[in-house]
């Protein structure tokens, strides 16, 4: 029987109680992870994260493809923010690296790679049945980490966790005796007839990307399986598509 | 217009959203807020909250009347553990101080003095309309802080704050921007109308102390108002009662 536990912010991760081997799944649906599923399956050939923007700028003047995001808007040296509408149709990436940092989504990944984690996967609404039929066919614990916002709790990221858990709880070989787990899937199941409606009423995150003036792209990350494909973290490198 | 934020862990504190000055509300109802309540309503007449066994050895070779709990078990050489009956009925404890480590709860309150905050009250069912008249006249923002269960996210204690922040919220004083204090509420409403079997549903700890013969105070923990009293800590060394 395989457990599945969640950690609700990157700086609980140190907490975890599940030992390795597990597989880390990232979650960041306002909208790291979101963009990441969309750049991979448009085209990009990988996405590298990166933590600091002065690494990500030396990245850039090596002629790197650049996107980076802080507080919810595009980082203005970058070449592309965080909004999933610019990785839909950008032929100019087809084929690329991208070099990636983002406010709250690559901290996690950094947190996950520091840790020796060896499976690491990125997860969203948009490719939600490919990786729970990878994480049942990994047959390994799972620990969700969602990215929250600054180190807090998120709804959104939690809200994900609960509909991933629900679904990997259906398969007889999974289970938990985590309380977070618990506690998402009583969120997901509160809201799921409903999912945007939810969010809008429940997740100050997405208040505030509507603040900037962001809209499309919020009903945009509740699509589900809308890009089935499953990204995996190489060598703690770079982000690809497994090879399935 | 005050704030509430709520803090899932105490790891978390560090990085809470509020600034001073706010109210710090402790919360580990299995068990250690809901003795030190049953303690100070019985004629205890202060908790000094010490982290360490080392340190709590030593109060006790001075005299002190100690009580410790680790994984849920008392400590074998303290007086009492962390069962709240022991301190119902206890006369010799009457006006006398009492050093008290626990696993969870003291780690938390030793978070909040630690980060200089002034004002510090213990929460829990049997005080929850107290605690509620308290931070109402108090005028202050209200931080929540969990005591959680090795800093991992605790179903019964954010269950307790879905239940104070739903009291403080229906103050038009009272307002929160926090997603912890969202999904706290939505707990809460989840299984408000049966308290325990909700919390023998999704709480792990629960389970715990029901596996060490613990059964008739985990009903007691739940029992609304029966300590009608507000602990304080005061001069971040001790917990009495505030004068109202």
């Amino acid at each position: 029987m395989y457990q599945i536990e969640l950690c609700l912010s990157p700086v609980l991760f140190d907490y975890r109680k599940l030992s390795a081997p597990f597989t880390t799944v990232i979650v960041d649906i306002f909208r790291a992870t979101t963009c990441f599923c969309t750049a991979l399956y448009n085209g990009v050939q990988s996405i590298i994260p990166i933590n600091d923007l002065e690494t990500l700028q030396k990245m850039k003047n090596q002629g790197f493809l650049t996107a980076a995001e802080r507080g919810g808007k595009k980082v203005s040296f970058a070449d592309f923010g965080n909004d999933p509408n610019a990785y839909c149709n950008a032929p100019e990436m087809a084929g690329k690296a991208l070099a990636y940092s983002t406010t709250n989504g690559t901290v996690a990944i950094g947190k996950a790679v520091e840790s020796g984690c060896q499976t690491i996967v990125i997860a969203s609404f948009l490719n939600i049945t490919a990786i729970t039929d990878f994480l049942i066919r990994q047959q390994q614990n799972v620990l969700i980490l969602c990215a929250g916002w600054h180190q807090q709790f998120s709804y959104e990221d939690t809200f994900f966790a609960g509909a991933l858990a629900e679904r990997l709880l259906q398969n007889p070989n999974f289970d938990t005796s985590d309380d977070a787990i618990t506690m998402a899937c009583i969120l997901w199941n509160n809201g799921k007839r409903a999912p945007l409606e939810t969010l809008e009423k429940n997740s100050s995150h997405y208040h505030r990307l509507l603040g900037f003036g962001i809209t499309n792209t919020l009903p945009y990350a509740l699509k589900e399986d809308i890009c089935p494909i499953v990204p995996y973290l190489c060598d703690g490198v770079k982000v690809q598509l497994v090879k399935l």
